[in-house]
């Protein structure tokens, strides 16, 4: 026992107001650009590239001092083995190859405020980009999976592989309520092209229904410039049958410490006729530091008269649309510290 | 990504015995001489005078291992910016600087045992010193802000204030829920003076009521012999009205590393006849380092009639006092380890 | 302040399987072979063999990321002061020493999976070994205890004792709902005997209940081969009188960085006939370094008729068991990561 801990994390904080058809809000809000976390880690090398280790991860809301995702650890917390030449097999609870996807190929990642990824979340209350209802009890899924084994390859000239089983813990029922989750990526160069699947056999909420998410996600630099996108699909195969499709596109120029980035994202359940959220936002961040960066970004949203209004943003409170005029436009100023 | 994170903290417990009119009560609790705590904090230097700063801070319940305030960083929780030069702004969870003078004014702090200045309190629920039910929820007000954007001023020779803004996030009620707290403060050679200000429009419990309270102090060194007090008042512009004042005063005198301190409190509901609480109180302390503190006081609370009795201390429990004798009287014998 | 804390922990998780008469189940749970946790603690010499510490430990679920034992440093949470020669005083939430005689003596320790101590635990409802189900509220125990003051003696050529006292924090009832807790235990050589004592005035559940729990433990070492064993009783004085009694012996042979352990065990509440559940099972651990072990053990657990089922581990599933096979075999296999 003794030193072999590090603690990292980020804290980000924001402003943002969002101005509706017939109101507007200024609220302060956590995790803008990343999601604030507080993490312990610790890593032992066995010899023969054979290696342990372990992350215990929170999510901070740093607006309010809570923690999120319902588990005080409830970001990561796993265990494992790996080897630098075999992959890695990590125990406990882990996000799905999705959620990563979501995070990393999107210009406003899968935060809670502008033309997001979580702009898309989900179609009716399943959530594979934002994590459902769920998230915090049951099998912890679709974004985080809870009693989850996950084996990692490692990277082959740039592609490398990973699949994650979440046990159900159902008597006599091997599928019920388990989550099953894979991914493949090649990352070499200017390219970088992914693809993820999660098959989630329930939760809390419905246990023993079957939905299937997957996602195509691609990304290319040009020098300063880059372009990445993705397309996203929900097979809802519970009675619910809430199935929906998603895509975004994006791209970031950075100059010096400034990069300036924008993306168009789109919502399209499809149980539901005239229902799209559609969103366009542009963002700038500068860096103060490779620790410390100020941001900022407005986005126009397009919701059609049934859209689910939640689409917008994680949380849009009431008040701020009417039957006539749906629309929002958000404005955000914040800063990160990494650390 | 690395090692800029440094833990602090303090673990304080103590005794404690109360012996009221009709019984007596010994408990073990946690935060006598300051309060408990695990902090976690980063600052990054900019160049020029320019610096990042995080705090995700914890109120630990040595006692029972509960965390405090209703939230697992509900102490402090902010990140932000600041200058030598031109001052400091902090996003999130923060003290108001009302909180800040009862705490640093006090020879017993604003903690739950003693002739503390925690005797005050409030007046009737709404609680300034303490922090209210509804601290952890809401707006976080009156002694701590959730959704608060604070700014404080450099010190210039001797003198500095701060300004803060909790945001109400209501929809088209830019006032609604909101907090704003204000505070001065001028510190040079034997001479601390300070007011601060908190207007605070809501929280949970009755969101839109406007309370307002108000807090002068002042504290003079004769060498080693320190006198301090204050005097504070709360407007209650709710339906209920419950208004009231109070005040403090106290000395201490440090000799090698004991302390001798002496305080007289007084708390007076102004909606209510005969409803004073009093408390007189002497307390030794000895440093067997610079970390670690040994305590002890004896306090005796006289209770008029109509006295609220939660206001001899954090929670009298029932069955110490009776019709006929509300007097109290304390004795209480801990350490701090500060860490 | 500054940088005297250390963390420390643990970071425990397997895959377990368990048949019963009609059913079956596969899970991924937390602290196979030792409890997962997360650990804060400072110390400070004052000289002269003096000196100040103090514990915060946090208790994981790997698994879903929670903390157990239903506060945030449920495990313990204290703070005190020492001597060399005199011994140590520490005040806070603290295991009873009935607690650590569950765990050291035990092949299997007191975890949630195997023929461990826990599959004593207890007789109807009240458990000793693996703490009730107000371990988290009320006075903590039996396992741990809230609002405890402890003096630990020094060591005296291999003998040494404890004290503990939790108060009951009740109005005029010095001993309502308070604990009592005290050990003995003497270590030389290849010889480890001891013996400890629980009083236990309530808890939430019963407040004003008085039941009381000993424990007699040994163990001896030939060379590689240590064997083990401990008796352990509980008379339950309030009106359910859930008396029981239970014991079990085991033995471990090390190897190199290989351990072999076998340990059988009994459970027989008194109030119940033909209730008993005996468990006997064998475990493998490997040790990849001093940190990193993997482990494995197959256990089978016999329950008699009446047995409360929840004896054969912390917690079976409905639906493995039925009225004509109530015995259970259970597979385990995981890794412990220790920093």
């Amino acid at each position: 026992q003794g030193s072999s801990v590090s603690i990292y994390g980020v804290a980000d904080a924001y402003f943002t107001g969002i101005q509706g058809g017939t109101g507007r809000i200024t609220q302060l809000q956590s995790s803008g650009l990343s999601a604030s976390r507080l993490g312990f880690r610790g890593r032992e090398d066995l010899g023969d590239g054979l290696y342990a280790n372990f992350v215990l991860e929170t999510g901070l809301n740093m607006d309010d001092g809570t923690y999120g995702q319902g588990a005080v650890f409830g970001r990561q917390s796993f265990v494992g083995v790996g080897s630098t030449s075999l992959g890695a097999i990590t125990l406990g609870r882990q996000y799905t190859g999705f959620w990563h996807l979501t995070d990393e190929f999107s210009e406003f990642s899968n935060s809670g405020n502008g033309p997001s990824s979580a702009v898309i979340g989900g179609f009716g209350g399943y959530e594979p980009v934002r994590g459902s209802l769920d998230s915090g009890t049951g099998n912890g899924g679709p974004a985080r999976i809870n009693n989850a084994v996950k084996y990692e390859s490692p990277v082959w000239s740039g592609f490398r592989f990973g699949v994650q089983g979440g046990f159900g813990e159902v008597v006599d029922d091997a599928g019920g309520n388990r989550v099953l989750d894979t991914y493949a990526r090649y990352a070499q160069g200017p390219v970088d092209l992914a693809a993820a699947y999660v098959d989630d056999r329930g939760g809390s909420i419905t246990p023993d229904a079957a939905r299937r998410s997957w996602i195509v996600a691609a990304a290319y630099s040009f020098g300063s410039l880059k372009v990445r996108g993705a397309y996203l699909s929900v097979d809802d195969r519970s009675s619910l049958n809430l199935d929906g499709s998603g895509w975004w596109v994006g791209a970031d120029y950075s100059l010096g410490s400034s990069l300036v980035k924008i993306q168009y994202v789109v919502n399209k359940p499809s149980y539901l006729s005239n229902s799209s959220t559609q969103g366009i936002g542009i963002g700038y961040q500068y860096s103060l530091s490779k620790r410390t960066t100020l941001y900022t970004s407005v986005t126009y949203f397009k919701n059609d008269d049934n859209a689910g209004l939640g689409r917008a943003s994680f949380t849009i409170p009431n008040g701020l649309t009417s039957t006539t005029d749906n629309d929002l436009t958000q404005w955000v100023g914040g800063m990160r510290f990494s650390f």
